[in-house]
């Protein structure tokens, strides 16, 4: 799900590399028809599905006759794909909090679910949670933080852990003035150091909120407090995560900065594949370096320490509010600095809902979007 | 085994901390009596071994007449103490070739061994295996850098690991020029950066024969070829080693570098125990450095691969060697570049026994041992 995504590309690109490992049972993708066509023709997958009837009809003319693929569109489509019968897995990449439903269909079919989507956790950690022990339903998390944590923690017991250690390369604007960020532009912040990812995730890696929904994420994945994890700016990139465990000994998942690694891992988990990767060069690297966080410069990091820690529906609405705004940054409707200004303004304005329904959180997330709509209009007037 | 050294201080400290978990069912140790007599007073062991009879007597006499506490002595005593019907577990922290017959006892018995005695492998590795196999005796590795790969590789399978890591600090000649290596003291030589240790393996880890010595325990301890194990200088010993995997991805352990971790962890494994250490700040820690060994400067680490990758009784002739050289080093009697030297020479000297007996081993031991001396005594005149 997200097959036309930065992770969705990967993740077939593991798969084309093993064969005899794995076959595409349905692929699913938002509008890039040209793309979905190629992988079709590539995988075989019996079913596609696309986000509406005009995109599969585009989609069904683009391909030759014979093709062989049932093609399905709009949101029963994707959650019929997600819970698609004959697959064992699903890895769910799509963006957004447009991946929630689609991820729940996937669990509540007792799929097992390669987890790419943050904002299924941000959004619904303790529903997801449920419903993942009720359906038997593994959840291997995609992102490379997480899947460090994941390794670090195999073989370990859930008692001994004490804390965790995200680590952050802290994004393009780790040595920009703080007075310089209100000037940086959309093409600035598009040039991430480390990671090629798609445009959402590389602005909030930018202002540092992508850390803050990895850290409210590892609170769901792992059962921690959020007291409990800890962020720690590591440019290198190589240090992907660590555990501390009550001893103090502290265990870390490194390697080179490549989304092949963590996919794989989570597609073969408990084993591993070989790869043709370069392998991590600890010496050539020479370096490694870490720094606290600048709180002042990125405050979306404490905004999602804060929500977090909350719980409830607040997630959900700054997650909300994330998207609306890193939509209308890339737009140049507003600055980078009004991104965690706007967000703490939507924030403020919700009374959060504790233990909230599935229902409660879509609600929520509508009305955020909504209510960050205005906030943007009254500022930008 | 070993009490009074510095690995069994520190194995003490351990226990002291956590009386409900631990007792201590005997003490062994070398010639330390008035450590030793604290120990006793303080731990209350059932039965105490001393290498002689004098020392046993002086022990005697040195302690109340109403403790009660049965002390044994000579070989026979010590092999005694290492099978001791009621202990669960054998500390292994004699230093140097001595702790390797009552290691075997250990073994024998049915014991768990917390190995901190790394010559039990690098001499005797193959028949160590075997009978722990035969015994169902758990072998857990003490040593820093063998208990980070052995926490690495928890929970994961033997067919997934690649490559072995093990980082070394570097020692206190890291950064002295390679001319000025002859001229160094024994002073210099025994400060060490890092690590509190003892008088031999300070010396050791100047030379990195004690990288060299762990490169084959590795070998033997993680079913390892001694190829696909790497040193890498990590000055700041907080990566304790690493264990690379065949996906690229590698599984480092870290830590402030307190002995008492490991130890804790051999002692409870696969528990892990509170302790009152502060725990590692990477923030604060800033900079992990990597580099090359520089082979030339530091010939033993190409040594013990040698004699690791011929196997054998190779490296029961470098242990030996390099004991004795060290010895007269510390007696002032040769040059700190001389000890590669003598232990090549006498190496040269020996043709390796293939898959040795005991017998063979420790009639090995003796002929490098008298060999040293005469190629010290040659060259000394």
């Amino acid at each position: 799900m997200g097959s036309t995504g930065s992770i969705g590309i990967s993740a077939l690109d593991v798969i084309a590399k093993n064969p005899e490992r794995f076959k595409v049972e349905g692929l699913c993708a938002g509008s890039n028809i040209r793309l979905l066509k190629k992988q079709i023709e590539t995988f075989h997958p019996k079913v596609v599905a696309v986000q509406t009837k005009p995109l599969a009809q585009a989609l069904r003319n683009s391909l030759a006759a014979k093709t062989k693929v049932k093609i399905i569109y709009d949101e029963g489509g994707i959650k019929d794909i997600a819970s698609w019968p004959s697959s064992d897995m699903v890895v769910s990449a799509i963006s957004g909090a447009a991946g929630l439903l689609p991820t729940i269909a996937a669990i509540e079919a007792g799929k097992d679910v390669a987890l790419a989507n943050k904002e299924t956790m941000v959004l619904a950690g303790e529903i997801i949670t449920k419903k993942a022990g009720k359906n038997k339903a593994r959840i291997i998390p995609v992102d490379s933080e997480h899947s460090a944590i994941f390794q670090c923690l195999q073989g370990s017991r859930h008692g001994n852990m004490r804390r965790l250690i995200l680590t952050a390369s802290g994004g393009p604007f780790l040595h920009v003035h703080e007075k310089q960020l209100k000037k940086v532009t959309v093409q600035q912040t598009l040039r991430h150091p480390k990671w090629k990812m798609g445009k959402k995730i590389t602005v909030d890696s930018a202002t540092m909120m992508n850390k803050g929904l990895e850290v409210i994420e590892a609170k769901w994945l792992f059962h921690a407090d959020i007291s409990a994890i800890d962020v720690v700016i590591h440019p290198q990139s190589i240090i992907h995560s660590m555990v501390e465990f009550i001893d103090g000994a502290c265990i870390a998942q490194m390697g080179i900065p490549d989304m092949r690694i963590p996919i794989a891992y989570a597609l073969t988990y408990p084993e591993r594949i070989v790869n043709d990767l370069e392998p991590l060069d600890i010496v050539k690297t020479k370096i490694l370096e870490f720094y606290e966080p600048d709180i002042k410069k990125f405050p979306c990091l404490d905004i999602a320490r804060s929500a977090g820690t909350c719980g409830g529906t607040a997630p959900a609405v700054m997650n909300a509010a994330d998207e609306v705004a890193v939509g209308a940054f890339l737009l140049k409707k507003i600055r980078f600095t009004d991104i965690p200004v706007i967000i703490e303004k939507v924030l403020n304005g919700h009374k959060t809902i504790h233990h909230p329904s599935l229902e409660n959180i879509l609600q929520t997330d509508l009305w955020a979007r909504r209510e960050t709509e205005k906030t943007i209009e009254r500022m930008t007037i």
